[in-house]
């Protein structure tokens, strides 16, 4: 069972805050893990596998507890109902993301933090087995792991109440060093908005520094991306409804979808993968001919929960691998087709040896429809 | 730091269900602990030692997750709001007991379930640093850990979502051959109304085929008990809102109070030990003069949460170990006492020495007064 999977933590715990002169908190303490080969945890055809040499996927974000209980309807002020039945999930776009990158295979760090708390300790069992690596993730005392209510209605409604905890709070004034260093040697930075825009900017201002590659997905907060993050930025990837918001351009039709795009890079980033759902995907590259990416039809759509992170985070993954542009779509678009057929974010994160099947099956149709 | 104290599970996880000739499903595994002494994990001065040959305080009951998020309103249908803040205590009437048995430094057993989940974890180190020997905890798959969502509104008002989970299901048909002998060697068994009814009933009976003392404290569901549960209780403990609820009398007057203690006679428990907040306590014996046990008062009252479980708990440690009625009771006041000045449920228990040195300086004060 991975829950009992444990490691040790040295002594003292964690505090929040940060080394600086003028700071007398020492130190955040950083789990121990030892030192487990990602090719050896995941069983992978050889074909599939990438070589281990390869940079890392490194993911700066938010993990997260998601507690879900069903409930017929809300409760009133000064009340108590019984909910019909209750699940407690890792999650947080972050953890998803450094996740989907661990189930591919690739070499992946996650940057975050999470509390001294059981929440956090479900976190840190599901990267675990999630083969990410834990060597950047930060334990903080001053915060509880963030955490989200999600009561969903028989009605089909869901209420949510958000705590961020340790992933809005007790970052450091400045990024620690060790955070910076496995930046730097990584093949791609990749960051969501579950985490403060301060934080983010840090990190994506090293990595542009030092010529690494920077993916920003549009999902979690709702505020204005600000200009000084857009301009550390790579890729950027919002779904619809995030594009729409962040442009404050209607985004109903593809010509809609073209035009906030070119807004988005009038903003300052060069290219834009746009996630459409059923729809597919589109990435525009300034000054580039479009790459339309149709959507690989899943046998059955259970649940989309986690279906852009792993899209996102897959096209990282193949990015990083070198692979054309369109190729990389074409690899997310195959994962995320995986991830909608099970239940959950982070246990419907597809395996490399999945996707490389499917996309391969897919080929095999191609040839057949061309040779017909 | 307590939570990393983790213990190994026997593979494979344990199944709901419960071993008769008809049911396929294997026994629930039961957590392993190495056997440790609480005399050795608790330092307690030789004179406020029990004897550790003294039968121990079995309790059979709920093990919760208290999750408070703290909020300025409630979400409608459809929205999602960002709480102040978020905690995740452990809980549960039953694990609160426990925790105070435990940490009056009394051998104390809890008969529970949990979910093979973190917040399960919670739980077991909750009651393992409370003392508690978990040999008798079960870890069920087919349900979640009970938990409680808790939402602490601006203007004072609570609204609470509860899911019953594993404390509301997956108990076996009949009670496990293990957990009956260790009811059978207890010196009491504490029972409380957050578990299924027929549970009780079940542990109840062994108790009193054996001669066991059975106490119930009313909280919980508020469903009438039971006539069958009833007939095996030695002590029922309500406090004033449980005792009008079940009898449906008043229960605003002492007088009020007395005849509906006398009711519950009636109803066929012969000592109802009723929790009367900042009025103390009494114990109405049938056929016995009444005894009546005022507040010890607190030098601050903090947070009363935990303070019923506390008393009752209190009563039934001293119980076990011989005190006279009149003793339990002042045992029982000086526990509530100290554990109204700390924040929370069961971090808020109190340890044996300092009960002690509680009635040790009111005697004092007696003495003084006496010689004045």
């Amino acid at each position: 069972m991975k829950a009992l999977t444990r490691f040790s933590l040295p002594s003292p715990p964690p505090r929040c805050g940060w080394p600086n002169p003028n700071h007398p908190n020492p130190p955040p303490n950083h789990l121990s893990f030892a030192s487990t080969s990602w090719a050896a945890a995941t069983p992978l055809s050889a074909s599939a596998h990438p070589s281990p040499e390869k940079p890392p996927v490194v993911v700066v974000g938010s993990a997260n507890a998601d507690i879900y209980v069903e409930i017929d309807r809300l409760p009133r002020e000064g009340e108590t109902v019984a909910a019909l039945t209750g699940q407690t999930l890792a999650g947080g776009k972050g953890a998803n993301q450094a996740c989907c990158g661990g189930r591919l295979a690739h070499p992946t760090y996650f940057i975050g933090q999470v509390g001294d708390d059981a929440h956090g300790r479900l976190i840190e069992d599901a990267l675990s087995s999630g083969n990410v690596r834990l060597d950047h993730l930060s334990r903080v005392a001053g915060a509880p792991t963030g955490h989200a209510i999600v009561m969903l209605q028989s009605d089909g409604r869901n209420s949510i109440i958000i705590v961020g905890g340790a992933n809005m709070s007790c970052w450091p004034d400045d990024p620690r060093e060790e955070d910076l260093e496995v930046i730097r040697r990584a093949g791609v930075l990749l960051l969501q908005r579950e985490i403060p825009d301060r934080v983010n900017i840090q990190v994506a201002q090293v990595a542009k520094s030092a010529g690494i590659p920077v993916i920003l997905d549009a999902g979690g907060v709702e505020d204005p991306v600000p200009k000084e993050l857009f301009n550390f930025v790579d890729i950027f990837s919002p779904n619809e409804t995030e594009l729409a918001r962040l442009t404050g351009m209607p985004t109903d039709t593809f010509e809609q979808i073209s035009q906030a795009a070119n807004k988005c890079h009038k903003m300052g980033v060069k290219q834009i993968l746009v996630k459409l759902g059923a729809k597919g995907s589109a990435l525009f590259v300034e000054g580039e001919e479009l790459i339309r990416q149709p959507v690989i039809p899943a046998a059955k759509v259970l649940d989309t929960t986690g279906a852009g992170d792993t899209f996102t985070a897959a096209f990282a993954v193949a990015m990083v691998e070198g692979k054309p542009k369109k190729e990389c779509m074409k690899f997310a678009s195959a994962a995320a087709s995986l991830c909608v057929q099970v239940k959950g974010a982070i246990p419907s994160m597809p395996a490399r040896t999945a996707v490389m099947e499917l996309l391969q099956s897919i080929q095999v149709e191609d040839v057949m429809k061309i040779s017909d």
